[in-house]
């Protein structure tokens, strides 16, 4: 007899059940790496800004030539020329010299500061300067926003246009990435019809759902597709999904004779570590390791299937590409009481108002139109009695 | 003379001057729909679920036939069949008869409820119910999820996997979103080179960085890549893209030269409405409209680029999409004072901490790298004069 777990102890025995269950790597082209995660710090390979640069329009100067200027009294500098963009200087700058640059143009050997063109004056040969700049003024130093060898980018990073960006200013054109785990989801069921259902019949909505929740958690999921609630059919499938993939979803049937055949099954293959795990919805939660792969039975609502889908597997999932656990999306304050059943954690789905209020969206159970008019959800402690109306709660995103 | 506006008066003025940027949408299978934004309310055709469901394994009864009934005094009633999964029942239930179900099953005519297994004995083709059930308890209801006719998703919504599993439930194969605008990107600049750079030349980071922020905004990014800061070039750039995209972006160069160039060829090409936006980064954001397209120039600067990306670029590309105005990520705390300067909005890079305060990233100008550590980032409305250590902000994501 398998036993009722809490979520904490179901989702820390699944690690511990899987240790083959490990990240791997795999380079790609910095072109193709949007959203993917980083498996291994990025240290930049040369000093960033390359030299040292002027951010304003202006005059390259010695800022000790400026010091002591001021509207009345402007610093005389001799114009020696003109820096173009994209060339060093071709000339070095002695003390009482100046030379125009442009934002992003490189500083002549001499020069340690930029004057803006609003302070300043050209007049035969001579610029005027009307306000003094202190060393390094209006300059980006070499290496002022990645110094060589720095960490440019840390393990773990979701590689945004953020850090694309970092990838580009570095000339990196390649990046080793967290592979994406591979995902089989198989739906059981002698109700899941194709097509147009018969009285009785229903259509395969898991298989739809959890593909796409799959591929949400930045994983790749593999359709095996619905089959009968027959020992041999899906005995067949969960062997070809363990060949296949790195993990294995089974979904449904809604039965407890369903439920057991799908434990039997994996205690048959491999070996079937609980079955039950003490949330709502969620509870009938199977899992069990066949061939060192982690494989879950699911229940087969699809409101409960995805919910364990996001608190029990996606942890996993989350720490074979070694990202850490999930953050709530946001807080709020509870616009009602919400009563809960002791000892039992509770996932709730709510919209979040544009006031920050959180609103409870209840539901019977079997229903997963919900989900359309949620922003997200919460969670009752399996300790709590309920929650009370102006509470401060975490809303993670759905 | 084109005027430095505000923000919100930028944001308006592209809206007017772009009345051809409208919604198109394209109908697509709903298996490669993850992301995209649908672009009709979506109804119902049928019933979910089609027939009344049991939600508990036991059995199908008439309610009234349990009323009365305890642990001392079941209600006694005769078992007629099994209701099997994926089958509508070849009986009807009479006053007290009952039949086996499971959860999942359709109750056959004459039961309006379900007794849980637990609250029964079965004995010499008697069922004993040891408590009793309110009409449609344990029930699902035929259209108690979704009524046909009634509204499934709304226009605007973006699927993701909930609202996949709704159209699976649906059985909608297809759907009709909003098409991804198409967004060109040119760089330019006489610093920009490919491969290693010079002393004085730099690699084009924009390119990469404002491609990979349109595809986060779900649009289509097309690469025209970097030019050198001379008219005919970019004119040529600029039709191109203009006759191939739905808006076109220039970025950079970052002299003030470079983009008087950047205004002139829009205004040659087209009309340029504005040059400079009173913001902080991105003052010298540029904006026309040549054949009804909109075009922008952007800053040089990655930093600014982006941010005007994000903050004027967006806006428009979320009206395109039918999408609402961008809201913020989260709310935190203030962990220290930020001054700013009063009559210009200022934005400003931030960590958010695991206890939801909100520390401010101070860079200088030029660096992009601050881009890594950020969580989001913060506003400053421009009346303001810095906001002070303890205030409640909004957060937006990066």
């Amino acid at each position: 007899m398998l036993h009722v777990l809490t979520r904490e102890d179901a989702v820390a025995l699944i690690k511990e059940k899987t240790p083959r269950f490990q990240p791997k790597t795999e380079t790609i082209a910095s072109a193709d790496c949007l959203g993917r995660i980083l498996a291994a710090d990025l240290t930049a390979g040369e000093d960033l800004p390359a030299f040292d640069r002027a951010t304003v329009d202006g005059y390259a100067v010695n800022a000790a030539d400026t010091f002591g200027a001021g509207a009345a009294i402007p610093a005389q500098l001799e114009v020696i020329g003109e820096i173009l963009m994209g060339e060093a200087a071709g000339f070095s700058l002695r003390r009482g010299q100046c030379a125009r640059i442009s934002t992003g143009g490189m500083l002549p050997p001499g020069a340690d500061a930029a004057v803006m063109i609003e302070h300043t004056e050209q007049a035969d040969g001579l610029c005027l300067v009307y306000r003094s700049v202190a060393p390094f003024e209006n300059v980006n130093r070499r290496g002022d926003d990645l110094a060589a060898g720095a960490i440019a980018l840390k393990k773990g990073t979701r590689l945004n246009s953020a850090a694309i960006g970092i990838l580009a200013a570095l000339g990196i054109d390649e990046v080793t990435v967290f592979q994406k785990p591979v995902i089989a989801v198989i739906s059981t069921g002698d109700e899941l019809v194709p097509g147009k259902p018969a009285p009785g019949q229903i259509r395969d909505v898991n298989t739809s759902l959890l593909a796409a929740a799959i591929r949400e958690a930045g994983c790749e999921a593999r359709i095996y597709g619905a089959v009968a609630d027959q020992r041999a059919a899906i005995e067949q499938a969960v062997k070809a999904c363990v060949r296949e993939a790195d993990a294995v979803l089974i979904s449904g049937g809604s039965s407890a004779g369903a439920r057991d055949l799908t434990v039997g099954i994996i205690d048959t293959l491999g070996t079937a570590y609980f079955h039950g795990v003490a949330m709502k919805p969620g509870k009938p939660t199977i899992f069990g390791v066949i061939d060192g792969k982690p494989v879950f039975g699911l229940p087969g609502h699809p409101l409960a299937a995805y919910f364990v889908f996001r608190l029990i597997v996606s942890p996993l999932l989350r720490a074979r590409m070694a990202l850490p656990p999930e953050r709530p999306l946001t807080v709020g304050t509870l616009a009602e009481n919400i009563p809960s059943n002791h000892g039992r954690e509770e996932f709730l789905c709510v919209r979040l108002r544009e006031d920050r209020s959180v609103v409870p969206l209840h539901t019977k159970s079997g229903v997963i139109s919900v989900l359309s008019e949620a922003t997200g959800f919460l969670r009752i402690p399996r300790n709590a009695e309920g929650l009370a109306q102006g509470t401060t709660v975490e809303v993670y995103a759905l």
